[in-house]
């Protein structure tokens, strides 16, 4: 039996909280057991200096925990003068997701960042982070459409993200702190709506692993991750109307 | 008539609730209007550097707004690779308004830092951070009370703040973003349980102000104050008992 | 009796020398007692980003001691890599202080930097700074209102500082380091020459303060600034008639 | 067709020359077709703060480019004033491969830092650089070995590393700097002698993708791995047999 | 007897390899004993800031050490977060060196940086960059004239560098690390094809140094330079028929 | 005639005021000209990291131009954050200098920190900090002295440095910074009372320079320098007899 009495391919209670923020252009607040995520997406008129005169915009995002998000403190990386090679490495992976699902160029030279800053943290905090930002970003989006600024809606699919590993020897879904802590292998995985992959990011923590190993935190990752983009929908109502999976985006 | 259709003399609605964090020795989520604030109190079992072998322990605090906290998005600190003037200049005013209600013989060799983190700004994030502060901070004290850790209750008043000013030559009180926008004067107080004064800054933002004006300010913020303590010491029940305004800590 | 055998309202001896840098605008070196400040006003044709366009001038301070202006030796901010929070705090307040008296519509799109060097430090040094200041930045707008660069004369009013406190349960004027460092209460007082107060900082440093002493402090922060005042106005001779106290600038 | 005439599973040409350096106590030049990178190992007799008396060791590595490895030239990171992303999420990465297959215990209290500079990038430097970096690593484990420091060889399994990507719809092996930046997908792939996973890193950089191309690559990148570890073999030569494939480390 | 055997007037082995990075405009990897640096000139079509619209280039040098091009492994600048003070020096001596023999009006305005990177060190490092940094830049320079993008050859005359230093109250040229580590004096010099001095920097590390040794030091350094200069026209080739020792530029 | 209408062997008019600062164990304000610094000698009860438990004490410079020392402000390197190359070439050469002639062993365990900071620059801010520093250094060494903490004068020899260079193919002894913008070669020498070099930086700024305008410019360092030291001697009074130029120190 898992820690909480979960099953194997069980994902810990989800819930995303839409506009709890009054000035983000899309915001949601997401819990994963007890991770919990503050996602706003923040849209500016103008692109970074290397994507200028391209007729295409960008989205980036950033990710930052409160020091008491943790059992022990940390201390700020604002504090420090530095972002830690965990934190760029994170933030880097959530705008890459994020990328791959727009439609730059329908998007037009304008940046959507979006802002994960994680409240508390009981594992898998950045494929949390992944799942709430894709909905924050969609109600931005839609916000600009409404708006009649696009000419297309930029989102092509769905997006969503959850951990798996190997624990005990055994194939796991989501985990949380204290199992990701003693896991011999921690795998995160974004997917589509369409059930393709995004992003693979696989570590032998303890020891290596096998091929069929590997097949078996796929699989549970894909059954996580649909059910994910099914509450995703849900919360999105007549937004989720203008993402097509995998095609260009609907006439808005 | 004030913006919102308030009075004077009133306080936007104040909401405290504890606990929100299930790490942190001491936790509120203070909100006051649309003023949010993420308040955490960490204890930690060493001083810093300059107040090691002397016996006593030390509270510091820490200021972060979320980069949406505000309209427009505002760059992290921690990108910038440096904290700004104004972040010190309030971690400075907070953590030196709650030592001044400390007993840090009492406390003994360790540190309390409080986190207080903005999660949405509408006016007094100073102000608000120390009203939630003081409650995060008399939570983890208790903590360390319970735990028989402490020989005597280390708070030895109430502590709380608001900002006062003026606006269009009339003194009001807990002045919104709006407001404080275009005040002509600008003043926080901090005040304590026995209605002494911690810290005063005044500034004329856009013009001096004179000795009349500061004496109704004054009346303004003594009044917010108490109307605060009130509610934190509903919120703190049975903690609120250990508290002595003015007098050395209660047997613990 | 107070150390130096001072009265409780008598301010340390004070000298302002002007002209002290051959290549500055407007510089004075000033004493407050054993506080040795030198203050150097330097003109730039340009304002700073987020003031471009809009006809009006800018007024900014900044603020450091030498690493030997104190009894035991700082290092330097510089070798450090960032600027300390008592330091932004203070240039901050400088600023404020100076454009509270400006009128930056007269002054044109140009900058005045206030550069305040502490080569020796005993306590004050902030208000001497600000004291000094005034009279640095006054000489440089007349060296510009000399070259016909200016419509009318942008100093609205004179502006000096004096810190005040409670030591030994009595309010003092013009504390110097070793009375500060035992103070129970410190306060920083900017007013101007008609008698109204810019910035007022108060802080209970040993206990909070009661309405009562706070008027015996701004009483005595009165007297010694319009001493200081009358000194700043025999050291600006023919300048000093170009201010109107209070009111709009003189034709130049 | 490849680029360069390349079989679809062919690696670019690969050479490994040890000993380039007088100082290090491990040493190789890598070149993977235009790829070139220096791998140095160096040994402390200390480990990191935060692994003091475990009587463990420490394997880390750090990596960087120089400025004109590549086509235009690149700022260095140090006159930037800080590490970029990328740099630190391939230094990690390095570092956690190479701890997968090193028994700390059997190191002892004592650091050994490869040092991967990339003299010359035409795609792959963090690939080559693991690849590189396993033969330092084991030279310098030798050097510890043959003066007597070690109870038992630390290094459990061999290490390699090469990129698989999607380009124009078909999986290739090893590519080049052109065919990636043209690569719809693009993966890198740690594997062991005995043929396990120890890193797997995919990104859809163009598009998502499918499970059986994940299958292709996976394929296609063991083999290449396999041959580069034949060649390790042979450059190492007697210290080869020192290390056993998967099982506690020989008797030195 | 020298270390190595060598007279007090012998110059260790040098060797200057050509073409060593496929990228660069011009590159050298250049051996001084096992003193090995590598010299990369790469061209930009653009000028600093504070060179812009005047109509001529500027020359510029980065000097960086490999962490283990040391006995001992040093921290990497970037990893610190700053440059030394002793790279500072260096670079700016290579830079300020390099332009003393360019006519950057010939040179149009863009910019060529030298990027001097130690690979091994082994004492004259600074020296040895410089006379590498000659040769890159003259490659560099015959690029630009063989695209007929120079009006003159830009390079008025050769230039290299050789320490000379006084070693156990003698005399001697080109010191290896052991040498300058027990030197009492230590001197660079940087000269040109004429004769002519550069740069001279002599520091009496041990004790002062009297004008008699000055005398010896120079003759040394002469002779040493001259050496250096005729194995830099050989590997020139037919560029050296493009630099007119101290004259303007050949037509190109 | 040069500028001022001085000799070619002329110094500027020289003052040295011992005792300006009430903490430093040494102080002095040294005018060369319009140069002006003010050097303060700080002696700490430690040694840095890398001298301890050698019973050798440690001497060190820092070296800093107030903003408006120059014609047009410069910003902090405190705001930039970082010292810049120019500032740490200066401190670098000022506390070798001043090591040179320091017996450290004597010294004992403590460090010597000299900070000279320019209030004025005028040309030759480097080696007026050299030359005034020199006295500071004495001043704080004899205050020790008198303690009884010294078993011998730790300082061997004078020393003191001066400028030289060609100024319109003209040598020129003490160049103010208008000679020094157009100068041709620009050179600083520092020699101790002996007449040895302690070090020579010489720069062919816009052309090299011969081998009979070095020895030309030497011989104005010489004399320069030697009516330094006149000065330092009766500057130091009493001081000046604990050091016996070139040998051991005398009994203390």
């Amino acid at each position: 039996m898992r820690i909480n009495g979960r099953q194997q391919n069980e994902l810990r209670p989800l819930k995303i909280t839409p506009n709890v923020n009054k000035y983000a252009e899309g915001s949601v607040y997401i819990e994963v057991g007890d991770t919990k995520v503050l996602c706003t997406a923040s849209v500016e008129e103008r692109v970074p200096h290397f994507m200028k005169g391209q007729g295409r915009g960008w989205v980036t995002a950033e990710y930052s925990m409160l020091p008491r998000a943790t059992q022990t403190r940390n201390q700020r990386e604002a504090a420090k003068g530095k972002l830690g090679g965990r934190t760029m490495e994170i933030q880097r992976l959530i705008g890459r997701a994020l990328r791959s699902i727009v439609d730059l160029q329908a998007l037009g030279e304008r940046t959507i960042t979006v802002d994960c800053d994680v409240i508390q943290a009981d594992g898998g905090t950045r494929t949390t982070s992944i799942t709430g930002s894709f909905v924050a970003l969609a109600m931005a989006m839609d916000k600009l459409a409404v708006q009649h600024k696009l000419a297309r809606f930029p989102i092509t699919d769905y997006l969503a993200s959850v951990s798996v590993g190997i624990v005990g020897d055994r194939a796991v879904l989501d985990l949380n702190y204290e199992e990701d802590s003693k896991a011999k292998v921690d795998m995160n995985v974004v997917m589509t709506g369409t059930g393709e992959f995004v992003e693979l990011q696989g570590t032998g923590e303890d020891r290596p692993f096998t091929r069929k190993e590997l097949d078996q935190m796929l699989e549970l990752g894909e059954q996580g991750i649909q059910q994910m983009i099914e509450l995703q929908k849900e919360v999105l109502g007549p937004i989720a109307l203008k993402i097509t999976s995998g095609q260009a985006g609907a006439q808005v």
